[in-house]
């Protein structure tokens, strides 16, 4: 182990070069300026008005559509609160992001999962769910990127699960926080745009501006919006009118295309530098190579220690996250790589690292 | 009615002319250049750490008894989660602020409403309630120019009160947010001083920087602070850091010490403006001069019509709130008046015309 900083392929966090903090600097002096009522006054829990506005524009819907929420975990968080009782069933992928998975089984919820494939979920399975008499209130998707396998949702398996939707009177919650960070490949259309009264949409500006701003939002039903806001109003009046303002003035100055193609271009680097990394040291992993986002799942050959192999990447000062963090239980031989964080210098140089990690462990169970 | 802007003595809200919009636009600033990546990055559910530093040193707490969080409400709910299940009793004061109660009710807590008198609690009738039975988990109490009475509890009753929560095993809430603006008289010590094991003390930046920030905090025991650092990493993963940036700076930077001045200056003379307009134009009404915080509770003549009071200022462009929304039942002939969010002149202007209200209203009552 050296001294020098750990590599983490843990965190689904951008690294700071790829953040522009001149840009969130010149847009927080312009918001005070333009309208230092709006930003220093209580607003009101639907969120700072003009950011509002701009995100119904964006997706083609009335203001009344949208809830501005501080970070799109607190938006998850009423979302459940406003449509989950205990005992209600849910479908979620299988791997899934784990604070979701922890959010609805804290609430109570009866959680499906359905297996995730390459192109998306395995819709014929939740079908089986649903012939068989599964009666979600909601179904969690990460439609583009997903956290934690990489993986998007092809266009077809979009227009199906919306007709199971329609036909099982679930909700579908499309929880799409990376959809911008698109670096190969051709975007698909979001399901909330082919079918809004069905589809309860969220995202963020986490990975466009900065985690640290803590701005997401959610679109969907007016109904199911005026439930939320009332919540909102009772957790905490109003969401944060400053950050609000920041990203409003970040959004429409054309900050936000700037530092998109930052990151993505910044992403794009580091995924051919991990897939190379793992083709060149470590040929037992298998991979689909993401289109974007932050994250890269990663299977090694069945039986493989990945207890031990955290360990003893972790002992070389290589982080990542086991794959069964994010199920409720199996896959035991995965892991997810995150390369939002790293440079391409400590991808090459952790996947050598996980490499030696991996002969270690392999040397230890087969000797 | 006129086509002026209306006077709201409803908003318990400061108005731009004492928010010091320059001092939060250099604080963002420094902010961003001193720490930017404190503060694009996730950060953790306790708060930002410089901040949660400072609100230690100031309270004299490790910084483990403390966490920052998107304003105090937010905290408040995080407390009662923590806390409060559904059938638990909690005190409160009579009246208290509508909100808590709301947020109460909403859990299914068992409220047991004590009456405020003007020195803060009755605590010999809560020691009644306690010795007939009752077991509350929590008491919630404003002590500083209560909302929405304006009264202070005094230094006898906030030593007594700690004996009766180490007595019956209750946990002391201290809402404080106010406890800055203090324009008169002289400050009591908080009871999380005098005994830091029986109280969780809440306060906030909305009343001495800007409500729009949305930063608040609790200080208290450090298991009941871990308890609620694991809700919020649930709901939100971290706070607004940018937020919690800007505010670091502010506090550190003296200016908030300028910016209590400001605002306290205007509140006297504005709580002055309001006390004489009342005695000049509406000797019916009966009220204790508040020193210091936003609000004034008016007693007017047994079976005055509030309601019609509220409806006859309101067309005259007057808004208050009626007393019965901080009570669970009666208090009918009460309002309160905020001076928070209006000038001299404004407090000028309404007094004489929330007293035309008045004539018009009792004239008809009596006719």
């Amino acid at each position: 182990m050296s001294d020098r900083r750990p590599i983490s392929f843990a965190r689904g966090a951008p690294s700071l070069d790829i953040i522009d903090v001149e840009g969130l600097k010149a847009a927080a002096e312009a918001a005070f300026a333009a309208d230092p009522g709006g930003l220093t006054g209580y607003g009101t829990a639907v969120g700072y008005p003009p950011l509002r506005e701009w995100i119904a524009e964006r997706h083609g819907v009335a203001a009344e559509n949208v809830i501005v929420t501080n970070g799109s975990m607190q938006a998850d968080a009423f979302l459940f609160d406003a449509l989950v009782s205990s005992g209600d069933t849910v479908v979620v992928e299988l791997p899934t992001y784990d604070r979701t998975l922890l959010a609805l089984r804290n609430r109570g919820a009866d959680v499906r999962m359905v297996e995730l494939e390459p192109d998306g979920i395995d819709v014929a399975a939740l079908e089986r769910v649903l012939v068989a008499g599964a009666r979600p209130k909601l179904a969690h998707i990460i439609p583009n990127f997903q956290n934690p396998a990489g993986y998007t949702l092809s266009l077809a398996k979009r227009e199906r699960l919306l007709e199971l939707a329609r036909t099982y009177g679930f909700v579908l919650f499309e929880d799409d926080p990376y959809v911008e960070l698109r670096f190969s490949g051709e975007r698909v259309p979001a399901m909330v745009s082919l079918d809004p009264e069905s589809v309860v949409y969220a995202s963020s500006f986490s990975k466009t501006i900065a985690p640290g701003i803590r701005v997401g939002y959610l679109v969907g039903p007016r109904e199911i919006i005026a439930r939320i806001e009332r919540l909102a109003t009772g957790v905490y009046i109003s969401p944060n009118m400053v950050a609000q303002g920041i990203v409003n003035q970040f959004v429409r100055s054309g900050a936000i295309e700037r530092s998109i193609q930052t990151v993505k271009q910044a992403l794009r680097a580091r995924v051919d530098a991990l897939a190379a990394g793992l083709e060149r040291e470590l040929p037992e992993a298998r991979f689909v190579k993401p289109e974007g986002g932050y994250f890269m799942w990663v299977e090694l050959p069945r039986g493989t220690d990945v207890d031990a192999l955290h360990a003893a990447a972790a002992a070389r000062g290589v982080q990542f996250v086991r794959g069964r963090d994010f199920v409720l239980e199996g896959y035991e031989n995965t892991l997810r790589l995150a390369y939002s964080g790293v440079t391409v210098e400590e991808i090459e140089r952790g996947t050598a690292l996980l490499a030696e990690a991996y002969r270690e462990v392999t040397a230890a169970t087969t000797a």
